[in-house]
């Protein structure tokens, strides 16, 4: 199997037999689509991702998991995450198109945007919040990012997959809201602000049903609510049942079932059970996805700028740290400081995660070499621990005794802990988020010797941090890819200032976490019965302490905040304004946070939810005023009843904040909401029929005599509680119930209710 | 409308007519169903209950809400729950019975036993507990004591009936094994123990679909697997569709539709679309109620003893009262103590709840007289605060005042405290847990004056004590029925020494309770996202302080617990030995509590939960062996896949304990499992095919070579993971993607694995 040259697509659906077109529709291989040479239609080729290009080499194993060609590793979704800088992501998503381009590749499987329900899910280090904005807008700017070169990318998991555990059928079980609140919401902007060639379908199940069959998933929200335009491929070994894919909106099965699956859709069209358009459009689909990429991939002239990219790799990653604590100002580091560099993590860097997303970078930082280049002082490193999965108590005492006696001869020790790479991949999850006993055993054994300590984690998902109480500071290093470890070294010198703030809430137990007792599920079932609960939205409504909260950060700078304003504008979006000054002696980078709430809202929301945030530079004394836009579409609420987004009207509340638990300024805005009336029926409640425009009125009349006798006769009530308090929720089609009970042979009976219900529903046109 | 005279009924079904048969499937007014006296079917008197008879007075209104005549008022469910003692509620039955049978009513409208699912629920003082084992054995005590008077009870609220918001349509959303582990358990126990003559079903929809016409509900699973024989009624107003209703297995209909219904079911049956044999089953149920009331309704002369069961009424008040608190031993009080009685619910009882319960007493205790009844010293009194909606600053003011200075004079200040009864009712929940405010403001002010303070509570559901460190002593008095007044002197006194126990936790604040952030729902839906972490099961697991652990309470001796013995009896139920001996100087009672676990279970589970208790009066000084019972079904999990119960086998952890924190003896029962084996298919995983019996030699064989050459292939894969943890969650049928792609053309076809599927599961029969 070679690179297959790209060339003008001629042909058409026209010029395919039914074979061909169902031939388009699956794989040739793991990482190629099928060609129709008879007609010039060229395969291409897709590769994994997506910080970066595994393009498998040629000759490697045939199962895809072989070793790939050299590519930049740039910070996995994690770290770029957490810089929650537009500008930046959107740079690093150009040298990925450029590096995709150069290999001949016509789409690279990223970005990953799914929400990260718990910290236990194995793949969250590929995963970008537990927010869906943060999640959306990052995500638009990759895939702009890539898709400026002329190449594509894969829009993924779609959707709901927020475990590893029996993932290829798990049924994630959503209820509406929180499904559309939380977990599509992101895939909505991205599809919406940036148009991903593809969007790849999940494994596993939503609400019963796979996503790789989902009519509802993949046409109607997709399509024909979000305007998708491009191919929905399946996830490799996605599918379950190939005709009912298709005929769902599954265009591209990916990789290859030998032809079985194609002759499986032969075969349903000839006996009628699937229609041969539905082949048609998914084949054209793939048609005009090979066509696309014919402008892009191989496009790019190679050989790739190596330098170039490690540098913007390196400068990702230092926007990547979160600065958690830093007491004292014991950061950054003076260059002639003594110092002890402790943690086999500082010489064996951890910097990307395991499976699909696995890169052969083309260089490699590590920390205590990138320490020694940038200090003036003396370095001593000792290893600490071992990442190894079974150590000897001996050796684990040597280590330790050796560390101590290090950080005991320095002025700081930075100790370097964190997640050895076989607790968090692709493929399971993680049963704790306990930093190694080892380590924290090591830890103790530093501080007492030397209590000035910074600590810096390498780690995918969120560890507890135990310690966090006993060392001055705490720098959060994620997975940080190839120029990490220069990054590291620049952010404890202070030659970057640190600006990345948390995308997730680092508990303090996981205990504390939302879906603690329902994660990963059983029986092929995970209940999300957290609801709209998920990450900060659940510690704020919950009232309960966290270590770090969503949007924590600090700077070697500080930042102050003016008061805010707060209007709608002619679009119906609220636009933001408010001014920051960079109060201290060093330039450095702010993310503003807008939050916004709605109390007395009708229906139930979380404490405060972000809406839009940015990333201002700012020198030092600078202000600068910083606009923002709160998208109106982004206050909606997922209205059950009526099935659709409805943007409910009141004075909302506008937080502007440095993190979720730290608000610097608010503004209220009154916002116009959109009209819902339901139509009435015999379930309508009578307070609902009461609040309906037209037949509340008439009711109210009609029914005056009957509940103000009630009222008297209702000694089983309590005094001072009014007879609608306990019969608001009664259905007026039951009140046939209370006729002929009232001795007079009267009463209400079920035509005159239904009369009502049809009067009142034509007199209100439904919105 | 009359009572009517119960005669012998000869009739059967042969001799009705279709409209006849028609017209026993709904009632004739609000208490009686329909007599054909063509035949000599009388009707049948049903009334409100369930701790006492509410029987609506002759000649009162028409809707059934109007006074009724006297009857005694013992202590609603949350009180006689407390008591954990099934003899005592067994008599509280029977005396009930007795009350029904002289009032010539066929059947008591109780017990309810729905679980208590968030502190909210307004009805929760009707009802038993967050636990299913308190609710099913205490349910079945209830039924049985009534029952044997000969006149018959209505099982309630089947189903999953949780909360008053918008209750006649609300669904509860629930998940196989919380529904069955949880909130069916106890209507099991409760049918399997007593057979109930009605099971009244609830308003309220389960996953949808409305309880009055669920037919898996109300057959298949309350006939054809516990084998329940009577009448399914419906609760007043719970029949959505007639027809669709009858043919699920509803009986009759309560109240009367005015024949509306009846002519529905006829019509049904004459136009094809229901079968004349649903009608026959239906009335026939109905005619055997008839007929077996006859031997108990106004089997009994009256007139009622109205001062024996006043005495009862005493003496299980006395047993339902929870001493919380008692430091320093305050109480008992002596009997010349300086006293001073505060607040309100001291003078005006607050004794039961508002709603169809609603008694009017027969007579009526306060405990301000009981107090200066057996006191022998100076009773002041002070009224603290008001219950009335709106009060003055100045009254508030003018009787905080008041409260102090009587306090200040007084040795012990005796606070009664509680929820207006404005607050809690059937009809609507609660927003939130909080004492009113000035009761709270009264409390900070009498402990200034006076640290020597009791507080005595009267509530139906559970309150926040924010006070709880504050004051020395605190008794839970519940709502304790018409002679409330005289037990909580007697407590007081220690004419009684306290010996209930909290049937529910109560949590230091809302936020931490389990449903919080999804009661009552909305958009006519409650998702029970809690799952079987409901009450003490959520507290434990995820580690949360309460403020009073379920299974605490307090009393005026001390217990010790010897070693305990567990083991499996020939029946198969595990017979647990414990020595209890009363350490102290005087008789009292202990609620010894039998909790279980399997560590290392296949399953989640609760950390411990309740299946065993017993209620063991010992004087001073005695010993005495406890034996108890945990039944092998209730060792049972609700096994989703299997769609049954199952025991799963394995060393299961017994605790025997005074609270569900308050762990004293243990002992260890290995128990033989219930053998599970499910077919293998397309979607088994390669570790469930690797752990069948039969297919999985043959394939750990048939894939060894190819997972040892992927394991070599696997670059992407962490050191020391092997390709199980990645792999082992594949499906068996995805293996088809596989093939084609080892290079060779051979490989695993689809034709292949349908043949090893049914290989094995001929091989290996399920159980």
């Amino acid at each position: 199997m070679t690179d297959t040259t790209i060339t003008e697509v001629e042909a058409s659906l026209a010029d395919l037999t039914l074979e061909e077109k169902a031939s388009l529709t699956s794989g040739a291989s793991f990482w190629y689509t099928k060609p129709v040479e008879r007609v010039g239609i060229p395969a291409i080729m897709v590769t994994d991702g997506p910080h970066g290009l595994r393009k498998q080499r040629e000759g490697g194993d045939h199962l895809g998991i072989g070793d790939s060609v050299p590519a930049t590793c740039f910070p996995p979704a994690v770290g770029l995450g957490s810089s929650w800088d537009v500008d930046l992501v959107h740079r690093v998503g150009e040298a990925l198109g450029t590096e995709t381009a150069i290999e001949n590749v016509a789409v690279l499987l990223g970005p990953g945007i799914n929400i990260k329900r718990s910290p236990l899910c194995g793949r969250n280090f590929e995963y970008l919040s537990e927010d869906p904005i943060v999640s959306g807008v990052l995500g638009a700017a990759i895939v702009n990012g890539i898709q400026s070169k002329g190449v594509g990318t894969s829009l993924k998991h779609f959707a709901a997959n927020n475990q590893e555990n029996d993932r290829m059928r798990s049924s994630s079980d959503v209820d509406p809201r929180p499904l559309r609140e939380i977990y599509l919401r992101g895939f909505q902007r991205v599809v919406q602000d940036a148009q991903p060639w593809t969007v790849m379908c999940s494994y596993n199940r939503i609400n019963g049903v796979y996503a790789s069959e989902d009519p509802w998933l993949l046409t109607e929200v997709l399509r024909d609510e979000w305007g998708f335009e491009g191919v929905v491929v399946s996830d490799w070994g996605a599918v379950n049942e190939r005709v009912a894919g298709i005929a769902a909106g599954l265009d591209l099965e990916m990789p290859s079932s030998n032809g079985v699956t194609d002759a499986q859709i032969v075969a349903a069209v000839q006996d009628g059970s699937l229609d041969e358009s539905v082949v048609d459009v998914a084949a054209g689909r793939v048609i005009d996805l090979v066509r696309k990429s014919q402008a892009g991939a191989g496009s790019i002239e190679g050989p790739l700028d190596v330098e170039a990219h490690h540098a913007l790799a390196r400068e990702a990653a230092g926007r990547s740290i979160v600065l958690l604590k830093n007491d004292g100002d014991v950061l950054p580091l003076r260059r002639d400081a003594r110092l002890a560099v402790i943690g086999s993590f500082a010489a064996e860097a951890r910097y990307q995660g395991a499976g699909s997303s696995l890169i052969s970078p083309t260089r490699l930082d590590n920390a205590l070499d990138e320490i020694r280049t940038l200090a003036d002082g003396e370095v001593a490193y000792a290893q600490g621990f071992s990442v190894a999965a079974e150590v000897s108590a001996d050796e684990t005492a040597r280590l330790r005794d050796e560390a101590v006696a290090a950080a005991s001869a320095a002025e700081v020790a930075v100790v370097f802990l964190g997640l050895p790479a076989r607790l968090e991949s692709e493929g399971y999850d993680r049963t704790d988020i306990d930093l190694p006993d080892d380590q924290l055993a090591l830890l103790d054994a530093v501080v007492a010797a030397n209590p000035n300590v910074v600590v810096v984690l390498s780690n995918g998902g969120v560890v507890a941090l135990p310690f966090a109480e006993k060392v001055p500071a705490i720098i959060e290093g994620w997975l940080l890819g190839q120029a990490g470890g220069g990054a590291t070294a620049d952010v404890l010198f202070g030659e970057v200032n640190p600006s990345g703030k948390l995308t997730e809430t680092i508990p303090v137990r996981l205990e504390d976490s939302p879906a603690f007792l329902d994660f990963p599920g059983e029986s092929s079932h995970t209940r999300y019965g957290e609801g709209l609960f998920v990450g900060y939205r659940w510690y704020d409504a919950r009232k309960l302490e966290v270590a770090y909260p969503f949007g924590h950060g600090l700077s070697y700078t500080t930042f102050a905040y003016d008061e805010a304003t707060a209007s709608v504008d002619a679009s119906g979006d609220i636009a933001v304004t408010v001014s920051v000054t960079n109060t201290g002696a060093r330039a450095g980078r702010e993310i503003v946070q807008v939050y916004t709430s709605l109390p007395g809202s009708t229906v139930q929301r979380p404490v405060r939810e972000l809406k839009a945030f940015a990333s201002v530079a700012l020198d030092a004394g600078e202000t600068r005023e910083v606009s923002l836009t709160v998208r109106r579409q982004d206050l909606a609420y997922w209205h059950v009843a009526a099935d659709r987004w409805v943007v409910e009207g009141g004075q909302y509340a506008i937080d502007i904040a440095a993190s979720s638990r730290d608000l610097r300024a608010s503004a209220t805005v009154e916002v116009d909401g959109d009209v819902v009336v339901l139509p009435l029926s015999r379930t309508s409640t009578l307070a609902e029929v009461f609040a309906h425009p037209v037949a509340g009125p008439m009711v109210q009349a009609a029914l005056a005599d009957m509940m103000g006798s009630m009222n008297g006769a209702a000694s089983v009530m309590p005094e001072g509680v009014d007879m609608m308090q306990m019969m608001g929720s009664f259905p007026i089609g039951r009140l046939t119930m209370l006729s002929g009970l009232t001795g007079d042979g009267g009463g209400v009976s079920a035509e005159m209710i239904d009369g009502l219900i049809a009067m009142a529903n034509a007199a209100q046109p439904q919105a």
